[in-house]
């Protein structure tokens, strides 16, 4: 298959020092609702001042809203929308990983809608699926991380807990960010394990993209180069998060990532791992993918429906010889290896062998559009069996 | 060099058949002014009616503009312009190569501006460059080649003849088509020598990009792609025009190619074909880059400002064991002679010997701006001396 579409609006400013170049570009409004993590690592970075300055040269007033947690819920989504309208805000900025640019992206278009619910424009099980009535606030996405891509898409994964339904939810042209700040320089803080949790996360956007059967030219371009340059530096970064030229690297991987998820998209390993999390918030996305891909993997090896791909991948990976399928689980494992994140077990995190098919069945039921680009299809059994395989 | 800023916001449709799902995306206006060539192509071949039938089913109004040649002057956009404005046309449909789509683009400028002459706008040696004081009409690309990536960027060479300047006129972000429609069966009916000419414009792009002193890991992501598919699939497409995987990769090639132009820029070879084109309007432009393209790459081999780089081009087009810049030469040759192009001499377009120094200051002076693109500085004696070797 080659055909495709794509379209990314947002103007990407890639590069070490990028964030101070940011107030030459012509920022989308006057006053922003700049959005950070309830963590501490943006003020510890000095990342967050830095913006601050950015802003104020670019002739800009900023409010901070501190609300997001990793995987963020839908009620901080809802509280920063009511920040931003109560402070008047015309634009937002994200200033942080995957979670905060989705939940910022999702704060950007509640904002001008009537409802204050979410979930009145969310789809999966229970979402009402209303139409978008006033145009979102243009928002800027500065990344912190190396992980999501989620800084040239359009929608967020957001979780509604008491459902358990962990999904996408924007996915309007209206919601892409009008400027992306692709700084490697931000993410040299970044700890290992969060290095090698977000790098395993936008390798899995690609070789999900890699094997669908949805794959184009295009996809195949962005997802090979994003998958030969993980495997080529993530391990270095995950070793030394001073090493710029791994940082750089990785950071163009993810972005490039997210730009596969524009013309493919994700398969049913990402809506099997929003299963997991759904149930077990505290479990980081990146470390569920880890813990799934190999299982997931050898499941489509072992239905032989693109030998080919796989050949194809662990040659990116950089196992130039590869000339059987098998060979790329043996280089995902030794990726996996070099970056200390081999030995993940779903048990450490709180999730018990008995929940394999209700895992199943949430991923199929929450985010099932996702298996619509699996290489083939797949019962709930099949599902539950790879959930099984990659328990430990 | 790692760092770059990408901006394109034209939604592209890409793959066979295209053309005929135009209708389902949303048009920017009701009444195109609908620019083809002043030639038979798009009558013969039946994209006319096929594209009018899509703006018909959209519920758009059309008004035919026949009035485009190749090397396009500057009075054929002017005159497009004015039919744009007496026929009350609310967008520009472009049917055609570069040549169409770089004077519809123009149109859609030109046509809301007060004043009806486009040196107004443009820069180069004699252009006033004044400000634009309208938005530009929108417009939408359907590209029968593949060899400008006109579709993808937001300028189009324009010739003015009274003094000699074939030069880039636009570049404004207004100026980027909304819908770019890249159907590879439209392309079947263009000749062998043009399909070669176009493929080895795409190609210069591509070259010129991946040695330029400003390349960054994307221009470098989309060349590889284009220079591996090119050499892969362009003598393929020049013989069997009905090649249509061969027709796919050269048309997704040359629509990479376009987003190299939007990293990085083409380089002085650019310029000294446009000088070349300019003097002598019947030469193709990608005749007459052919012609001159071993001399120029030759140049900066022996100059060794970029070893690496050709070997790496060596092995995308091709030759896999390539290990010393000199490759790329005979792999450049190899591929001119598999199109039949190889033997191109500059004294059959009527190019003097005398004039090489003529060109080389024409090309500095008209489009300088994209020797700040070349792996080093260059005098106009070494230009001239270009020109010298390339001619026969």
């Amino acid at each position: 298959m080659t055909s495709y579409n794509f379209f990314c609006p947002t103007r990407v400013i890639f590069g070490c020092g990028a964030l101070n170049r940011m107030h030459e570009h012509k920022l989308p409004g006057k006053k922003a609702l700049l959005v950070i993590s309830n963590g501490k690592s943006t003020i510890v970075s000095g990342s967050l001042d830095r913006t601050r300055e950015q802003l104020r040269l670019a002739g800009c007033e900023a409010v901070v809203f501190n609300g997001i947690g990793a995987n963020p819920l839908k009620e901080m989504v809802e509280d920063g929308a009511r920040a931003a309208k109560s402070n008047g805000c015309d634009f937002v900025v994200a200033l942080g990983g995957g979670s905060v640019m989705d939940a910022a992206k999702n704060i950007a278009m509640l904002a001008t809608q009537p409802s204050e619910d979410l979930w009145d424009y969310a789809f999966g099980e229970t979402g009402k699926g209303l139409p978008l009535v006033n145009e979102p606030l243009p928002w800027v996405a500065i990344t912190t991380s190396a992980g999501t891509g989620s800084e040239v898409d359009e929608a967020g994964v957001i979780t509604k807990t008491d459902t358990h339904e962990k999904i996408g939810v924007g996915g309007y042209d209206s919601m892409f960010a009008t400027l992306a700040i692709v700084d490697p320089e931000l993410m040299v803080t970044v700890p290992p394990k969060f290095t090698a949790y977000q790098g395993f996360d936008a390798l899995c956007h690609s070789l999900e993209g890699y094997i669908s059967c949805r794959h184009s030219l295009m996809s195949d371009m962005v997802e090979r180069s994003a998958i030969e340059k993980i495997g080529k530096y993530l391990a270095r970064a995950v070793k030394d998060g001073n090493d710029i030229e791994a940082r750089e690297a990785v950071a163009f991987a993810n972005t490039m990532s997210g730009y596969s998820m524009l013309c493919v998209a994700c398969s049913s390993e990402h809506s099997m791992e929003h299963a997991m999390s759904a149930y077990h918030p505290e479990l980081p996305h990146g470390a569920g993918l880890i813990m799934l891909s190999k299982a997931y993997f050898q499941f489509w090896i072992d239905k032989h429906v693109c030998d080919e791909r796989f050949i194809d991948m662990a040659r990116f990976l950089g196992m130039n010889d590869a000339d059987k399928p098998q060979d790329f689980i043996t280089a995902l494992v030794k990726l996996q290896e070099e970056c200390g994140v081999a030995d993940l077990k779903m048990s450490d995190f709180g999730i018990r062998k008995e929940e394999c098919m209700t895992l199943a069945k949430n991923a199929r039921a929450t985010m099932g559009v996702l298996f619509a680009f699996d290489p083939a299809e797949t019962t709930d059994e099949e599902i539950a069996g790879i959930f099984e395989k990659a328990y430990r």
